[in-house]
């Protein structure tokens, strides 16, 4: 189902339904996936739970379509010439307090998309693999230029590194990931593990 | 209080101990820290309530002692002569089912951490503060053998490069993290990001 499809069927506005999302995600990053309940998104928004089910079948729909649509758009068109300007711009295209945003998300969801099937296939589905995409156009465009030596290992962990440092920072340094700690990191670590020095 | 107190104020042995541990880590990996009641605890491991709560206080002391006891033992011993040596090490105490278990742990604590001060606190002092001064000791003898020039700024890093590799393995692969793919990432990513050529 299609946000279109969503808005046709009830005559619901599209700024209603960013406020839906907008709510959702505030919840999620409140109480975590489980204690997440459609009577509270419901409350909160001032809709009937009868709508929210209808327009988008379940909690696991509902809170997915949220996270995706809060997701900046694609990083396509971030093409610097420079492996180290490509990735430093995909940082560079969140503010920090999205980011902190994000990584209470990530905690929110980390234990539930592991034990709720529908819920991991729809978050690997809309918004695992269009990431790892966005990393290997970055790659390829880095190992065609002849920066990056095709054989080399990191290759591989690309995605590894950079959410692992997003994802551990709060717990490991009791600071929120910022855009500054994801640029050193990507200079301290990402890079010299492909083998590009850092200007 | 110590194990040993406990086990003196209630002659409860140190094998009841164990067993009330290994049931509340098992309930922490099944439903996370924010369902895992006192109730259940009690019910599964055929204690009182009274009981746990005059032997541990609460919940979280509960759950941090439980998963304090389960860790391995320190690594003050692994010294190889070589950082890609000691690295490995490390990673080699611990089996795949052991790691698999731990990374479960992770992803059930991850929210909780975050909105539960005792918890957080608990967890940093029994947990993660003993594992960075680990990697303290293992870096500092690489760069007194002069394998990692001392100023190397992926120094900074190390607890986010293997934290964050292990903790991001499940969700991006859908594989759970094992020791042939923690070897692979430090080869990959750890030594080459500290100058060192793995062998």
């Amino acid at each position: 189902m299609t946000e279109d499809a969503a808005v046709r069927r009830s005559r619901i506005t599209p700024e209603r339904v960013a406020e839906i999302y907008a709510a959702v995600l505030d919840l999620l990053r409140e109480v975590g996936y489980d204690a997440l309940t459609m009577d509270a998104v419901a409350a909160r928004t001032r809709s009937s739970k009868a709508t929210l089910y209808r327009q988008w079948g379940g909690k696991a729909e509902l809170v997915v379509r949220a996270m995706r649509c809060q997701k900046p758009g694609s990083t396509g068109d971030v093409d610097t010439g420079s492996l180290q300007g490509d990735l430093h711009g995909l940082i560079g295209r969140e503010g920090d307090y999205v980011m902190e945003q994000n990584a209470a998300l990530m905690r929110a969801l980390a234990m539930a998309v592991h034990t709720n099937d529908d819920l991991r296939r729809a978050f690997r589905d809309l918004l695992v693999e269009p990431e790892i995409d966005e990393f290997r156009g970055i790659v390829r465009r880095a190992v065609e230029r002849g920066e990056v030596h095709p054989d080399n290992p990191a290759l591989d962990y690309m995605v590894h590194m950079l959410v692992g440092a997003f994802a551990t920072r709060t717990l490991i340094d009791e600071q929120p990931p910022t855009r500054d700690f994801l640029i050193s990191y990507i200079d301290a670590v990402v890079l010299p593990a492909l083998g590009v020095s850092p200007r």
